[in-house]
């Protein structure tokens, strides 16, 4: 094992951590939240581009909003958790990188001035982002429970109404509670990933 | 600061670790990938699809191959890096997925039967796996140089004769070097990013 990452680090984020189904009511702060971005955001993407955006459901108005548009299987344990975190791809996300990556200001145009590619990179980016959140939440020793399981266009046109965001998971986030995972399934083996030229 | 995290592995993963463009010529062995796999293998994906395969450019023949369809401003830097990984999503991932998800064997042909449908799970996906990789070459006490700036469709064909394979990233890993990052460029505010409802 030839990893610096201290064990109980390996451990929280990666070995022991789950996804979770089920939470204990603790509620999950803000302050929470502040401190698991303050930390993912350092995470690196193309040309520092951040497309990621959050939206936290925590109104039982917007609960609802959000719980009718998801997979049938995924409806109570969004509607249960303690907080609900929409994560979208913001599609527009070219506006701020002149200020981002200062050290090519023309990236705004000259690589990102069409839509389509545009998009293309803000999928894959924010992607990336979603993974280090996922991780961030574990940082924070609380649990997350990802889903694609929704109607990503009734999502879309419900919490942004620019047309500009897509959505691309919705996280429950809390303390996991009883009987919060079923038994974790086999990952491939390395020699089925990694081929050498 | 509402952390589990440790402080050490927060700055090890997040806040000192940078986009390395410089390398020491110390080698990075097969068993440090190894670790890196074995540890990042957890990290969640939906229905636990692996769609990320991995390309170690170990000969010189295979660094030539890549090398030219790198960006101009990419070519020096991956030419010398200690080793080069090319980070693919697998479009046919499905083919094992009933082995990796059991608890739904049919989702093979019900889900992801249709090749689009296919592909943008794959890429989604892969994504979320290229950064849990990143974050595990960090975790070996490494530094990874992601890159983005390339010839996909040239790559796509020159290491995967299969047609089944999109190239998402292509990474350095080594020992930092000297002058090895520029300054770290700014990151958005909380309140830019995250909105609640």
């Amino acid at each position: 094992m030839s990893l610096q990452l201290d064990t109980a680090a390996q451990n929280l984020l990666f070995r022991d951590a789950r996804t979770a189904n089920t939470f204990t009511d603790e509620p999950v702060s803000d302050e929470q939240v502040q401190a698991v971005y303050d930390l993912v955001k350092y995470a690196p993407t193309a040309y520092n581009q951040q497309p990621l955006r959050i939206v936290l459901v925590r109104s039982a108005e917007g609960r609802e909003r959000l719980v009718r548009h998801m997979n049938e299987g995924n409806r109570a344990k969004t509607a249960a958790a303690p907080l609900v975190a929409i994560l979208a791809a913001d599609n527009e996300f070219h506006e701020e990188l002149p200020d981002q990556f200062p050290a090519f200001p023309q990236a705004k145009e000259v690589l990102f001035g069409e839509r389509p590619v545009r998009e293309r990179s803000a999928s894959f980016n924010a992607a990336l982002q979603v993974g280090y959140f996922i991780l961030g939440v574990r940082a924070a020793g609380l649990a997350a429970g990802p889903m694609t399981g929704y109607n990503a266009e009734a999502i879309d046109k419900e919490f942004f109404t620019d047309g500009d965001h897509s959505v691309l998971a919705v996280v429950n986030i809390g303390k996991p509670g009883e009987r919060a995972w079923r038994e974790r399934g086999p990952r491939l083996a390395y020699n089925e990933v990694v081929t050498t030229v």
